[in-house]
């Protein structure tokens, strides 16, 4: 309560953005950090107007980030930490202009457009004296992070088994040849990097698995699809996984994701089983938390309740009952980087630049799998 | 987006105050009001201490809403609204003057702690300039407005009947006997009212089937009771109802609440049925709708999505699937609150004076009648 | 298993009928009891046209019960038991005549048109050498019988709450205007007796709360409706309820049934609470059992599992996660019938002249409160 | 109705058995089939003790399948047909005898020990008299049946994805160590052919996705496990899929199952997407049908309602909301079997010889292609 409120400077996020006035709203939430700046546009008029929408000072609205860096440095209250919110392409760059010049860094997922290109930005930040988090956002639900307190405690006993899915159905149709914004770039290799639906979305699941299961994926056999005639990425996705637990063969998993599940909205699901008991969380009801057991026994666990774990308690503002969503998940992100500025270190749970690596892995060897069609490929960073 | 952001003034919501933060939350969420001054604590060091928890000017944390009212009154940039958080029996005192000072309210509900109080109130807020509302926070979620657009627009058919549930646990025991603050407080009828129960969440039920159904209660049969040995306030209510359809013996329903019901988290659960169809709804999963009609076959309305009407979609924030919940819903009324402040005008969805008014008739005419055991009574306001 | 197969006749279950068939399903599911013959119908095509399609000796279709209990008793291989399905009306005349006659029965419910001819039908049962049994079809599930024992072993601790709902729409036109024979009798006082809905399905709601809880309702507050215009009985139930727990006041409880519930389908649903925690069972997903408890965990049971106790093990046929229902539900009755028969004594969980008794008065007591609305009334038998 | 009752043998069942007793529920549910005499076990006492069990007459039952064969051949009111419930390696040789016999034949899955085994079935079949069906008890549910008739009439447009899993805990353990009958032949290649949990529920899964989508598997890729220390057969299997639609590359599709997903029971559930919607069904819930719109809309399906097709009405003998379960599902494919030899041909919907073929090439294929690792396989019949 007693440290000074951090100053935000939005990277992205211009008129018509989704995620933009999600970061403001997440990163504000809990009163600690203040949206006071951003480049929301490289048209200095547009990036004005959304500075208006958001609020702040007209003359802190920028029309690059290169220019806010270096105008906010020079004042006393300038920025602290950056939120960059633009399409993927342009995420490694600002984060290293941003981290050279001493800011902290909240970077929308995936981290970048390629694996070489976030080996990049590993370096830079290993230098770095800002943090760099990454938003996986639905590591924030208190129930996932109960989940993996859980795993970890022993609960599911040795693992066994992951499932995870994130299925959406939002582009069933060509949205990219009308004027949606956001199926524009996400189809768009040149925006997008090499990843479509895996990339959006396919890389979030398999940061949800690895992030509660506590094990890491090290053999994969990828099935991608443009499933949408004309699309150029990938909207479907189909994978047999294999986690690491020091065993010859490892432990199995599937996890399949597609954006092109007719009527699906926003299907994240994570199971992971062990020896002992499996724990079943959805996205979509992302209060309870379901663990079943040998004996036959269900169990189901509920945000806000005393009787989960301090992660989970610590990740709530109202009491059992009282639905919190993807907004308050995200602002946990936002609160825990606070907390973490001000520690000066990152915490374990809360995904940075070795989540970005993986992700980027992920998605690489995904898709390059896939287009081999040849079995299955270890998962290397 | 061009209107000024409000500035807001917040009495009560104290050290250990729920839901003092919650309004914070809400009230900013949307970035068009700030918290710039509170009336914490009825001591100036609590106050200060709570003012600097909410990330205010030292200055502007004051021990009396009537000191706040008055110095703020002298500034250039003082509060133009007041959001009142306290237990009961400061809500209609704390509303009245901050009315009188030509201040807009948000109060918390009850409205009052009894009939008699709150027509003063009514009497006070007809003559003012500063707008009046009251947080019966459930009617700010999408789907319940858009339960209560189906239901005028004929889509249920001329209705049949009301069954509406309000289901808590948390008071099972005797915790006011601890140094529960949300306890004590509650079952106190120096600061409640004249019922504990049935003030603190039966009139949010009452509240949730007039506004759906669009039908007012016009006689109860009501049961309350006292199952905690040793509290002062009922703890358990069913009451029979009856809504005015202008047929001679109207249209039934029932309506129970409990605050002792083991187990229970936050169940408020709407059911409204006509002749064509029912439609059904529960607080802990707001983000759908089920509509089962004559035919056999259940739809399911989700929020986010593009089929919604109007008043629903304007109430979201996020694409379908992202699950937004009680801050959300609580900050749709903070957003239409601060749009009528701007409009000069009271929208017909956002409860007020008459919810007020209405809610605490519902209050005394059951706790009354429960007493007496003799059969309906008329609900007049 | 080494008992001998009991012999089944079935009085009523003509052509068009939707009990008779079931009836006899359940009666033969576990292969302890035979349909052998039949009054299906008092025209004697109709009932040999019955008989046929039950697969039955045309001989052995009778035109009347007098009929039936008379021939068979002349046979070596003649019935040892009937089943009685016909509107309510017929119930006691052929269960006196059936009991007379030294045979076993098994009445639909409600067990009579009255309270006065249900308690002409006890005495002749308390002489009688045949046992008779009332299809509360609802208790022979598994997991009904688990809550049952829960409550009794103690699990939610002292009883403080009852909630109890059936809802059904398939009334909410009038159908009994139609050629629907099910809609024609149920609506008609002279085949139904004074109650409508409630004498339907409301009667199902009591007995299973007074089933599960183990305390009996001693006072009621009803409010009964037609809320189909020109239909004769009611359709609608809305009832306050205090359960005997030797208090002064007693434990509070709500019944509510209806079938003009438009959409509903067969919404039976019982909650229950105590102290410690509240059990929470629905019809309509029979095979789980919730139980929240104080400490904010939910627990699930699935039928067939083997956590389970004694009563509800011996009620499944499959393994945990294979779906039993209604029929097996039913069966479940009918093969504990038969093992009372062949123990020559009625169990205690299975419904008998007792419930007949008080589910009769229930229906009379809240028919007649609800017309008087004088509000509460002792139930007594 | 009009035709004669079936008469019907079987084959296993012994004491022990779960399944023998589903099939003599089942196939005499409707009254169209009974069991009238058994091999129920390989000596001749035991087989006598299950007789007296199933309620048949001592003389028929048999210590063998071929004498009961030779003596019911020469009785007027011999069998005219056979179920067979014994471990898969004498379901082929028990199958063959029955059809050269003249006999009708209801076989459990899998329907053999290996694809060539079954070719010599399916090679008696074709120039055998009597009728051979198999028990995909799954394919009776009345909405699987909706489900089916919905994409065969174009309602989710085209198929684009398919998603089937079949997740069991129950051999999360060595239960094949203990006595466990079941667990002892499902985990012994001598009796259960090369598949495990591929062969015992996979093969469910496959039937399913492919009687549901109207599309056949053509190739996939297969990673099985062993997860148990020491069991001899895989315990968990997640195969991609593609499915037939003459294009270049199918449709994509992931069937995963398992019987080591700790805690799960009974889990088969199946969604398949098209371009327009996508329908979704689980078997613990088997009386409800999901279809998700493109439009944002959810429409549920309740078995029993008016407004199913023609398949789904005829499989269900109950209103809607009264539950019908896995016995139900089972009595379907036996009544519709009874049909089907009454009219002297097998419906496109009863899974009979081809079902069986394609079974066996699936487990046969993915077992081969599992432990060769090497991608993708064509799956050919």
């Amino acid at each position: 309560m007693g440290e000074p409120i951090l100053r935000l400077g939005m990277i992205g996020g211009g008129p018509g953005s989704f995620i933009g006035p999600v970061h403001r709203m997440a990163a504000e939430l809990d009163g600690r950090i203040r949206l006071v700046a951003g480049a929301f546009s490289s048209d200095a008029d547009r990036s004005r107007q959304a500075g208006a929408g958001y609020g702040i000072d007209p003359t802190r609205a920028y029309a690059s980030h290169q220019a806010m860096i270096a105008a906010e440095a020079s004042r006393a209250d300038g920025i602290d930490m950056v939120a960059i919110v633009t399409p993927n392409h342009l995420h490694v760059p600002a984060s290293i202009d941003a981290l050279k010049a001493g800011l902290h860094v909240m970077c929308d997922k995936p981290a970048a457009i390629s694996l070489t290109e976030m080996k990049g930005l590993a370096g830079v930040a290993a230098g770095a004296k800002g943090l760099y988090a990454l938003t996986h956002t639905y590591t924030g639900y208190p129930l996932v992070r109960e989940a993996r307190a859980l795993v970890a405690a022993g609960r599911i006993g040795k693992l066994r088994k992951v499932v995870v899915e994130y299925s959406q159905g939002w582009l069933s149709t060509a949205l990219e040849q009308t004027d949606s914004k956001q199926a524009g770039w996400r189809t768009d290799p040149a925006r997008s990097g090499v990843g479509g639906c895996i990339g959006d979305i396919g890389v979030h699941a398999f940061n949800l698995a690895e992030f509660v299961s506590g094990a890491a994926v090290r053999e994969l056999c990828a099935d991608l699809s443009i499933m949408v005639p004309g699309r150029r990425l990938d909207d479907d996705c189909n994978i047999l996984l294999r986690f690491e637990d020091g065993s010859e063969r490892g432990v199995p998993g599937v996890l399949h994701a597609s954006q092109i599940a007719a009527g699906d909205r926003n299907g994240l699901r994570l199971r992971v089983f062990g020896t002992e008991s499996g724990i079943d969380w959805s996205q979509e009801t992302p209060n309870t938390l379901t663990i079943n057991g040998l004996d036959g026994r269900t169990e189901m666990l509920h945000a806000g309740a005393g009787n989960l774990g301090a992660a989970a308690r610590a990740a709530t503002r109202l009491p059992t009952g009282h639905p919190e969503g993807y907004i308050e998940a995200f602002a946990n992100l936002y609160r825990d980087f606070a907390a973490a500025i001000h520690a000066g270190a990152m915490p374990a749970d809360l995904p940075g630049v070795e989540a970005g690596l993986r992700g980027m892995a992920f998605i690489e060897t995904a898709v390059a799998n896939s287009a081999a069609r040849a079995g299955w490929v270890r998962l290397d960073v």
